[in-house]
């Protein structure tokens, strides 16, 4: 092939519905979708107007590029079944090195580095991808579907990219838990979250100007044991963010107090 | 007096630097700067060209407002040994009660629901002031005075207002702290941490529009133990990262799974 036409989907979830809609929008030929969850498969299946498969053995061989966007542990388990095809097949994950999928003939990375849930859009063309492939002309491939994609493409080989996957989880998955801490906690006590925006925004700003480290203020960085003593004891009807608070604090209070 | 006019700070740290820029700017007369460390009271003096003050005994006690934007921990001992005045004296801290200033005539709470540093400046027109008053003549004062700075003015009691700073740390002192972490992990296998900078965005911008229970996704929300296994063994070389790593997960896939 000269260059990527059709694609098909394997995974119906968040990242799969994401990469589906954003492909057909710039021209791609969407062909099929197999996931194991059937109503999610026919659900992404209508909104891309494509074809819902029931049995990844009886997907169209023919396609230049299959994605696979599943669950991390399901990946070498559907890879298994899937029959040697002659198009690119590509999976998106973070953590799965790209050798997992060495049994195919042409196979590669095509990891968008991302937050998404369905019930949201978002604008693919700040999304950086990251990809890898097993051959330079795979690479071309991937690389040109990408740039149509978003504006922020890297090549990223199989452990930079579990370190940045890691430090996704951090920066994303558990800074979101903190601010779910914080809106179950004002809940309880009546108090409209929509006041704490100016401050989450302006934690992400002064990162852009800053370093996290010139960034940090408040009672742990400054060792101020009875301010701390004190949020302790309003947690105490948490115990689980309470137990989070402690983690913070001894880490903050030794790396800049000691 | 009809109206503050002139304002004297007792600190000279991140809050002071920043409350004592935006109140010049607006037109205050800001008088004298005392704090018990020199260098910043001199320098900060400079900034907003006003009187340094060396002992708390010798300020001017004719000014309309005194505010004390000090540690917590400083805060009981520095009115102990401050003048009984005719001004308003307020304190700017989210968590010490408003009643520690009770010795004097006309006190409140002037807290300004941010996070400061120095060298960075910032926009105050979008910071939430959380104001307390002994009276409603002292409440009148500081809400003039507060919606002269900020377009978000909002009385808030003592009680509420420790949960607000509770929560403002783990917004903020905690994801930043977050941040470090990811960049730390970045910096040791040399990948520029601006890769992350879009997802980082996102993570924001997705509880703009869902809550943070919806918009949690990553390994841990899905019961991925694989994956987060996988984690915990990079995190080998940081075991304290590790240990803030595992309490995470331990409490989203309770939250999500179970």
């Amino acid at each position: 092939m000269d260059q990527i036409n059709s694609i098909s989907f394997i995974g119906s979830g968040n990242v799969a519905t994401h990469l589906a809609i954003a492909v057909k929008k710039v021209g791609y030929d969407v062909k099929e979708i197999y996931s194991l969850n059937q109503e999610n498969t026919i659900e992404l299946a209508q909104k891309v107007s494509c074809k819902a498969i029931r049995s990844i053995e009886q997907m169209d061989q023919s396609v230049d590029l299959f994605l696979v966007a599943v669950p991390d542990e399901t990946i070498e388990k559907v890879i298994k079944k899937f029959p040697f095809v002659n198009g690119i097949v590509a999976h998106t994950s973070g953590i799965t090195p790209m050798e997992v999928l060495n049994r195919e003939r042409r196979f590669g990375v095509f990891y968008p580095l991302q937050t998404f849930s369905k019930q949201r859009e978002l604008d693919i063309s700040a999304v950086p991808f990251c990809l890898e492939a097993s051959s330079e002309d795979v690479l071309i491939h991937l690389k040109e579907l990408a740039m149509k994609l978003s504006e922020s493409v890297f090549e990223i080989d199989s452990d930079e990219r579990k370190y940045l996957h890691l430090t996704a989880v951090l920066v994303n998955n558990y800074s979101n838990y903190l601010f779910k801490a914080a809106y179950d906690i004002l809940a309880a006590k009546n108090i409209d979250h929509s006041i704490l925006m100016p401050l989450i925004e302006e934690t992400i700003s002064k990162i852009k100007d800053i370093t996290p480290h010139e960034a940090q203020t408040g009672p742990a960085s400054r060792n101020d044991i009875k301010t701390i003593e004190k949020h302790l004891m309003l947690l105490n009807e948490y115990p689980q963010y309470k137990d989070l608070y402690k983690i913070f604090a001894d880490q903050l209070i030794k790396k800049y107090n000691e």
